[in-house]
């Protein structure tokens, strides 16, 4: 009998693909299958796959369920239903409702003696860890998150749908002298244009405006007008070769002082060659906790600020304290 | 009746004052006395001050001892006898001898009903934190701490050691292309040279031999013979001017891949301009949760890598989702 993590992936596109590979490094945790709304004969993978309607045969043979479904409707649904009979571990991203998504899974989670760990991943997720250890250490402060150089996936999507624009790519680009101004311990307050720039490359349609395209990129509210905007335009062989990686990473830095105006500064930095491999590398460490609490006889939904580092490893305490304090 | 969290402070060094300074920016925390084994008529301070002798009376009046003795002798003969009564925080930091500390405080505290937090502070503490996320999401990888630019109170009191030599300060100084190497994700193994040079601020006596002074601190086994060491011979007036301050600092970087071969780097760094003020604050933030183990029953040993981060804010959980993830 094994004593391996038993776990499901429920969704498989970026994030449940890197879950997969990621299993790969994490020898003491087994996939058991692939969950999918679509015919399991048509996934491109060598794992176990398995239709969606079929999960609650699953019960007790699985003991954590991954949830990689997209935060604006897959998982708001999905993971109450599924965390009635599995474990889950989800990276729901929608910031503003995390409260109340958080809320809705305690209640489900506490009457079915599981747990359900959400918004895992590196923002909310390891960034979020690095704020709240920012603003405790140094209360007289003030941090900052700035992301990228990295691709947006829903500035990219808002490219796509402009008129005459065949595909895009959009990268968020954090402004260098605005993070090294931080760095001296100057608490400035930035506008959304000081932070970060955008940088769009586009191929038009074969008889499109490129000037109507441009103007219609660099003012479209909320995504692009409270930014400096860089539109280039690319062939469609081009954007396939160089910008279909998905790089991401940023910053977390707290600046503030002590004492008698002692400047102090803390920074967390991520720069990831593929955004969805490592969060589904942070996914799995998490995993670990969730079948920890579990066994520990513990209910109810988590956050990422309330497990212990020490329960992301399958080394010992003791371990742990020899090779790492 | 206050719900203030109330604590004493063991011993007026740099990190005993640096905590009284700490609590103006906490106010959820009271100090109830400085203990000292020194006559406490001396201690330049306004707090409450009594000796180390009538510590005992205390029992029940306060919450957790902050306990700010060295580690070479104080901590591992005084933190045992006061777990006895007391939940205690301390800083101890000889790596090395750790896991023994940390049985002989474990046994102690369950007998007692106490906890112990050991071992707080920035490394050991936040770095041993940012080592053990990059081993556990980064499994296919490699972590390099580089301490600095910083003083060395140990190398510093190895300066002063030498014949001839009236006061000296040694700065311990990372190597900016190492670093440089690391983060495009080479996993080099440095020496200790590669990584770090020593810079050395020395005031000699009237009559002392420059040239002998220089050469014993460079060949220094252990200290210095390993690096190399620049000394530079300064006034006194000098040294009390630009070198009395104690400024610290330095990086744990992880690098690794993931999948096929795809570069992935966290990142995580400290600048300080007081070493001990930048601890103490750190230390203060843990002290809540030792409080709140205390309060939930729990007994024991503990060093950071058990808690999770959200024992350390005076918000609540619900408050932490809302603003931080």
């Amino acid at each position: 009998m094994s004593n391996k993590i038993r776990i499901g992936i429920v969704g498989y596109g970026n994030i449940g693909k890197g879950v997969e590979l990621a299993l790969e490094q994490n020898p003491d945790i087994q996939l058991e299958a692939i969950f999918t709304r679509r015919n399991p004969k048509k996934l491109l993978t060598t794992s176990k796959v398995v239709h969606i309607s079929e999960i609650e045969s699953y019960k007790g043979k699985i003991d954590i369920m991954i949830l990689c479904g997209g935060s604006a409707t897959d998982l708001p649904r999905q993971t109450p239903e599924i965390a009635k009979m599995f474990n889950t571990i989800d990276s729901f991203d929608t910031h503003a409702k995390i409260p109340e998504y958080f809320n809705v899974l305690d209640d489900v989670t506490k009457n079915a003696g599981t747990i359900s760990l959400i918004s895992v991943g590196w923002d909310p997720g390891l960034f979020s860890l690095n704020r709240l250890l920012g603003q405790v250490v140094l209360k007289n402060g003030k941090d900052y998150t700035f992301w990228g150089k990295g691709v947006s996936q829903g500035h990219s999507d808002a490219i796509r749908r402009v008129e005459g624009v065949k595909d895009g790519v959009q990268y968020t680009v954090p402004i260098e002298s605005a993070i090294e101004m931080i760095r001296t311990g100057k608490n400035t307050d930035f506008s959304a244009r000081e932070k970060h720039e955008r940088i769009c490359y586009v191929v038009p349609e074969d008889d499109a405006d490129l000037d109507y395209i441009k103007h219609e990129i660099i003012n479209m509210p909320n995504y692009f007008s409270d930014y400096n905007t860089t539109v280039n335009f690319i062939t469609e062989e081009e954007l396939n070769k160089n910008h279909k990686g998905m790089p991401h990473g940023g910053f977390v830095i707290r600046t503030g002082v002590t004492g008698d105006g002692t400047k102090q500064r803390m920074e967390f930095s991520l720069k990831l060659d593929s955004n969805p491999e490592f969060t589904s590398c942070v996914i799995l460490s998490y995993a670990r906790a969730v079948y920890r609490l579990h066994k520990e006889g513990q209910t109810g939904a988590r956050t990422v600020l309330d497990i212990p580092f020490s329960y992301l490893s399958p080394k010992s305490g003791e371990e742990l304290r020899k090779e790492l304090l």
